[in-house]
């Protein structure tokens, strides 16, 4: 198994002030191509623990992918250890690098100052990768048997160089397969799921692995690895079993979401959707839009956060906002037959709850939200308690809404 | 300085199916206890990398922070590795974690099974912390001079548990000041930014450290750092000096978003806000209702995915659509006009755009957005090219939005 370890650099990591999402997106590439990820850590901008990282990379897998620090600014030291590490004695200007980065600036009408010059240079020990979005060069240095390659840590301009590092990587290694597969599940909590495939996944063969991961948004999810030579017949064999025991509950495969399932049931149908939201505060529309093309099925939603918006442009009845109160079935039910309306579609969801932190009452604490969904065949409503906090319950609740509306068409 | 490792465990994290925001989230709270952070890493669900990892962190930090593996199901064995490492001979039943899992389930109306009940089992050789919202008791163990605490992976449970490991952590030692302030750009690029404040950044004293922070959403963020005992006082005025130089293009500073800055300024003038989206499908409305009490100014959004809620809702003439396109200055500023009406707020503001990946055409090519927004003095519109895919153009578009209407007011 070809092994890498992936080095994020930057103490803006470790005071938490950004979240590494670089790690997972490579990671994902390098497990299709069949590389596998011994371990991800995350140092300070400081040389020696680069170098100490560097080090401990190296005893341990045949790759080691590092990002960041490569930016024109002082904090940013990488470039300078890298060439220490492997014993460069001089830095040399790579001048395509150097043309692309003029270009850029002349393109963009800005002025190029010295440190953007100094970022084409490179160690001379180096062999470059381009940076196709960005003005910092990716570096491929060889050690022994182990590949070292740093990029920018910039996401899009990573994501760009990735595929042209492991293509390089290619012409040099022979590769073997890893196959995952991810089934999604939504509305079972994660222990009924595991009692209720437990047969299913005591049977599993050898050189498989199965894993739960519960998240808010997605609902649990369940990935399957396959080690084996014909690793994607038998996920796919597994999981045909693994449906027909899940039912409704599954939903798709990763990259499914519950709002491109849902698109998709919508296109299917030629029917259309549109969106009444309160607590969720325009989330239900925006994870429907977050699908591209969905103008073909999705008209548009209305953010009723006030009462004034609700009675006024959704045309419920000011009367039972007063008698039941705007968290209630009668207002969920008016909200979605509203937007049905106004907004001409076939279908319409509607959310309306209290997102906290303030706001909850004895009645209606803080987490009940009342949800409805309007069709051709008439509207109904049901509520549910959320126990999160007010990102937590407006994520939960538009899952609600998007896999009730899946389960209606 | 009292340092501290985070280790974090699951397959999951090494093929990239989930992000590893816990780290992230635990380094802040760390730092602001006074423990740095120096390391965080990913490590596999299997036995050998755990203890690859503990005994490797055990030699550079002081503590030693696991989440993860804790769960009811066949893959987390974290327990049983931290048992073998800690010499613990028999694991015990923790009576009052046991007792609270009973009374959740019970509350819930869900049936407990054997695995839930093993999740009250411990090694005898730890000391519980105990779980407030779920079902994995937190562990703290000591070897030598190191701490060592194992918290579950959810990150709810582990967000609620982590107050109390400081707590213990108080208890036994005396913690120093780390002074972390970080100011909010938006509007310059990185590059500017920093030739801007070149001559205030070279005149910083010793002991502080600055940092660029680029990021789509937010701007780029500058954070001050200081280990100086007078931290505090000397980061404010270092950061009252920066301000000046920045003018309009600093916001706040953390944890301020353009959304709450927003919220803040529509406070004090007492006036409201509506919001008209095509291209950013419900994502302002999203932001702007992520902030609490924020009915207090917001009225409510249209999201108009379809020329015919443009024209049917918000009251943009179809004549217009059809001369100037749906992404035109005339239909944003008809749309943000129509908001501010139907929506009866004070403000408005308007996107349509092309969002991508399909869509784009030679004039109008993916990525180009107008803007309106519409106050009591009248409508003004501009456009931007965004150069990202469809999420990222969705997300800077809706920065653009909201610092427009920032400066605006």
């Amino acid at each position: 198994m070809y092994t890498a370890e992936i080095i994020t650099i930057g103490d803006e990591i470790l005071i938490g002030q950004i979240v590494d999402t670089n790690s997972a997106w490579m990671a994902v590439r390098l497990n299709l191509a069949g590389v596998k990820v011994n371990k991800i850590t995350s140092v300070s901008d400081r040389a020696e623990a680069i170098r100490a990282a560097l080090s401990e990379a190296e005893k341990g897998s045949d790759m080691v992918l590092l990002t960041g620090g490569l930016g024109p600014t002082n904090d940013d030291i990488t470039k300078k250890v890298l060439a220490d590490y492997f014993g460069s004695t001089r830095m040399t200007v790579h001048e395509p690098s150097l043309k692309f980065i003029e270009t850029r600036f002349a393109t963009r009408g800005i002025r190029m100052n010295e440190s953007n010059r100094r970022q084409a240079e490179v160690p001379d020990c180096c062999t470059v990768i381009p940076n196709k979005c960005g003005t910092a060069p990716g570096m491929w240095f060889e050690k022994g048997k182990t590949v070292f390659v740093s990029m920018p840590g910039v996401p899009s301009e990573m994501m760009e160089m990735l595929p042209d590092v492991l293509a390089l990587l290619r012409q040099k290694t022979v590769l073997p397969d890893i196959c995952h597969k991810t089934l999604m599940t939504y509305g079972i909590p994660e222990s009924e799921l595991a009692e209720k495939i437990r047969d299913w996944e005591n049977s599993l063969p050898q050189e498989t692995a199965l894993a739960y991961l519960p998240n808010i948004e997605t609902g649990v999810k369940l990935r399957l690895t396959s080690y084996a030579p014909n690793g994607k017949v038998l996920v796919e064999e597994q999981f045909e079993k693994l449906s027909a025991i899940l039912g409704n509950y599954a939903y798709g495969y990763e990259p499914d979401t519950l709002e491109s399932v849902l698109g998709k049931l919508l296109l299917e149908k030629g029917v259309t959707l549109a969106t009444a939201e309160s607590c969720t505060g325009g989330r239900i529309a925006h994870r429907i839009t977050s699908v591209p093309g969905c103008s073909a099925y999705f008209k548009g939603g209305i953010v009723a956060y006030s009462n004034e918006i609700k009675a006024g442009v959704l045309g419920v009845n000011p009367a039972d906002i007063g008698k039941y109160g705007a968290v209630s079935s009668e207002v969920a039910m008016q909200m979605a037959e509203g937007a049905r309306r106004v907004l001409n579609a076939d279908y319409a969801v509607s959310t309306t709850g209290v997102a906290g932190p303030e706001g909850g009452t004895l009645d209606k604490p803080v987490g009940l939200c009342w949800f409805g969904i309007a069709g051709p065949d008439g509207t109904h409503t049901f509520s549910r308690n959320f126990i999160g906090d007010r990102a937590g319950n407006i994520a939960a609740a538009s899952s609600v809404a998007l896999n009730a509306l899946r389960l209606k068409l």
